[in-house]
């Protein structure tokens, strides 16, 4: 049984909310049971100094947590002066999971930030970030097609995310806070609304894990992506 | 007549909420109109160094804007590794407007740190933040006694802030972000629910201000920290 | 009866040596009592980058203590890497008082930096500090008039700070560090030479204060202001 | 075809060599064809002070790369006063590798820092420095059981690790830098002697990949590591 | 002939006055012609922590200059977070010279810091520096010596030191600025009262040097030190 | 006898390997005994900003140590954010002693960065490394020579460099760790082929010393940078 009650296969409750920034130009909160992550869309008009010249747009993501997302108080990063290397590791893998499933050159020399902050953390924060992140990054081009900035959708498919872990054994979808922390083995898994893989990363936290553990948490991440890319199209869609 | 049509001495729509965050000890959501602060109190059983073998408690708070709260969007402090001077200025004022009605040996050799976290930012964040702050502090205490952490309420008095200005010579009440970028003089009060005066800042924006117009600002502050202390009030009640 | 055996309304002994630096455009050794700034004023041909094109110059301050100005050492801030929140806080304010009587077209797209570096601190550095730039500005500006780089006296008036409190329940003028330690109140005020006032901050300490007692600390600082003011026209006039 | 002629699932010429530094507890320089990395087990009678009390030890490793290991200079993370976002995860990479195979009670209160210094880069630096780190960590264990400071060997299990990628449409193992920049797919894998997966990070360069490339690369790399095993234990026995 | 119409062994004039910073326990500001260095000494109950419970005590030293007192504005070094190489060279340069005449055990297990802070800079700010540190530094240890912190003398001998060049060809004394930036060789000679030879530095600024020079330079800065200290001799008597 | 049994005018076994790094322009990898330095030498087209339009380059170096270069692990100056005074005063040392040699014209506006990479740590790094460094140069130089991207050789001389010290009252040369732990003075002495004198850096570690053993260690210091450049030309010519 686990700690949540919820079937080896089964989501927490997730929302997506759009159009929630007053002033951002896409944005996104969303939840996955008690996780919150507020995602905003920037454009700013000129993109990074190392595609100048080259036609081709950006799209970037930074993320952070008020410092009481966190069952105790977590401290700002800005103490030490430094952003931790999680927050690193986060921030660069949000980016990259966007950017696999968007035209550059439709953007054209201009980026896009995408800010993902973590407003309550209960688990499953950067795969929360991703799927509103993606939300909000369409909100933003839909904005930007609405005042001719752009002709065509940069967004060639959906993506979104999810965590798996093995826990007492068993393989389980969406881990929370409290699944994650016992967990033997977790894994978060990016994929496009059409099923390709963008990024897998499993780690062993105890017993290093198997092939057929890593398969059997790969299916339950390929129906997870499903439930959600389902939820971002009723998201836009509203 | 003002952009907002306000009457000059008209506060914005103010909204306190409680209870808003699952894991701190005391939360606000503030709104003053378009500006939103996240405020939440995290008690540590450690106070800081200095008060060690005193008996006495610390109230600290920390505040910060997300990067799209914004018009335009703001970089993150962490890209320059330090707070702007701004930030310093304003984490200091909560602070200090917070302890000015804190009994500090009633808290015991702890510290409470108060977050104020700018959701949204259309002028006044400072104000907001002391207004919600108060709120999340006595839920923080509430939250303490209910736990026999302490015995006796710590709060000797509310405490609120509202920024007054001269708009076009005339004085007003509780600027949004396009009333003060044109003010001529710029004046934030922190007031007791006695109608003590905690902090006065004035400055001219413009040409220099006269003590009549500091008084004609004072007056319009106080009674709309009365407004905003009856407000506290019916959410601390809820 | 003061600490200082001043009467409430007394300044402490107030000096404004000028030309005290071989290779500054302008400055000014101010004393108030035992506390003692160097203020120099510098000349930078180019202004900031976001005045470019403007025509406007500017007008900006940076504020430090020497490490033994103090009664015991005071750690260098370099040693933390970044200046803190108080040094913050008093720059930018120096810098709000000087360009609050300065026509900052008048300078043409350059800059002046008035250093206040403080040598001896007694209390009250930060406008002993605002006094002394102004004598250091209207020196540079005199060099500039004299080399032809400007036509007319950017300075519209004089602008000067002294600050005010509430010790023992009298309002004291001019406080001293023994004074400012102990006062209920603490409150700096910067007035121009024709009493306009441009920046007033008042900070309970204890209690809060009463609107009776901002005025009266604001009636003892016009009166000390007008003081600071013949001293400046006597140093610049030497 | 392969730019560096080989077949799809060989590897490049990888020597393991041991104590090649003289003051070190533990130390291989490890090359993996041009991509060579110098390892070092220092021991540290101090264990970190989240264990304190616990009688478990500790493994962690930091990763650098010397400026002109690469192609072009790179500049030394010094310069920006902080490591990058790359070398965090490395980093953070090698040590939970480290430690999922260490009896970490077995090492008492002590810590393991192994220094993973790139000489030079030609692609897999990260998985080349785990299989390094591992016969640095061992030597240094056999240091500490000749010196009886332990008495069990902590390593429960070889670990080495090696990239996959898809190139032009084929999975290959072992990429070196020009095969790497041009990869559809990155993939590393982190393994056990035994055949367990410690790591799985896989990353779409280009377009997604789907589960049957996974398993392709999966496969490679489990070959790919028992040859790596093997050549440890060679090098441990030498 | 020197630009400062100097004969070539002239020293420049040179003032050492004790006892100017009203709360430090040593103070001197020493000027060797327009190069003006106010040195304070601070007394620290507390040694270092590498010291502890060696008996030892701990002089070092810390150099800074203010910003005008360059013929240039010279930007802080809190506004890039660190102190230059130069400056860490210097404050090194005037620790090892003080410690070099002291006897550490007879200070007993504290600290003496001494500020070295230019406030005019015209060439030979750190032989000043150190020539200026020494007065304050006795001034120091009598103070203790008078409140019976100690009990003897911690001072061995005099320190001080000077520049020398070869300018034009010729060897000359004590460089100012405008020699100094011509000259093709620039030498520092931290000498003690005794004539034995503390530090020497000598650097090419253009063509090697010989031998018979550095010869040269050392007899000169020998002859120089001798009036350094008998000015020192001076200064602590009065 | 000495530590390492060697005569006083003995050097440490000393040896120059050439073109050891497979992408820098220029390398060598020098020991002095069992100190062991890597240099590459780096060509960057872009000269530094302060040289533009004057058709010079620009040769500078960077100094760094693996952190197990020496007996006990040393912190990565990373973890504290910036490079020590050491460092800064060694990497100045190395570039000052490289340009004194260097016609910087012949270069154009180019820069050339020496990285030296202390691979292992027995006493003498700094003149290790510029023994070291001048190699990296040289080929450098030719590299770009027979690329015609310059004409001439801008190496004027050759220039090395010796560390000396007055151990147990007997000047002797090229000193081991041990050796320098214990040594009453110690100096550095970077001398070119032809016997100019570049730097000379001598310090008093216990006792001040005399100006006869400057002159033993000079002497000691040109015989011992004579038979380094016979080494360095041997290493240039293989």
């Amino acid at each position: 049984m686990r700690p949540s009650k919820r079937a080896p296969d089964e989501l927490r409750k997730v929302t997506l909310e759009r159009a929630v920034a007053r002033y951002a130009e896409g944005s996104c909160l969303v939840s996955f049971g008690e996780t919150k992550v507020l995602c905003t869309a920037s454009l700013e008009e000129r993109g990074p100094p190392w595609l100048r010249g080259s036609g081709k747009g950006w799209v970037t993501a930074e993320y952070s947590m008020l410092p009481r997302a966190t069952h105790t108080r977590t401290r700002r990063e800005i103490s030490s002066g430094k952003p931790s290397g999680r927050t690193h590791e986060i921030q660069r893998l949000i980016g990259r999971s966007l950017r696999a499933v968007t035209n550059l050159p439709a953007i054209g020399e201009r980026q896009i930030t995408v800010d993902c902050d973590v407003i309550q953390a209960d688990g499953g924060t950067r795969t929360a970030a991703i799927t509103g992140a993606w939300v909000a990054l369409h909100e933003c081009f839909t904005w930007m097609r609405g005042r001719s900035i752009i002709s065509v959708d940069p967004l060639r498919d959906h993506v979104a995310a999810v965590s798996c872990g093995i826990s007492k054994g068993t393989p389980v979808l969406d881990l929370d806070y409290a699944e994650d922390s016992a967990a033997e083995t977790d894994a978060n898994f990016v994929i496009t609304g059409s099923g390709g893989l963008v990024e897998v990363q499993g780690t062993a936290e105890g017993a290093p894990f198997s092939e057929a553990e890593l398969l059997d948490m790969l299916r339950l991440a390929k129906a997870g992506v499903a439930d959600l890319v389902a939820l971002q199209k009723q998201a836009i869609a509203s």
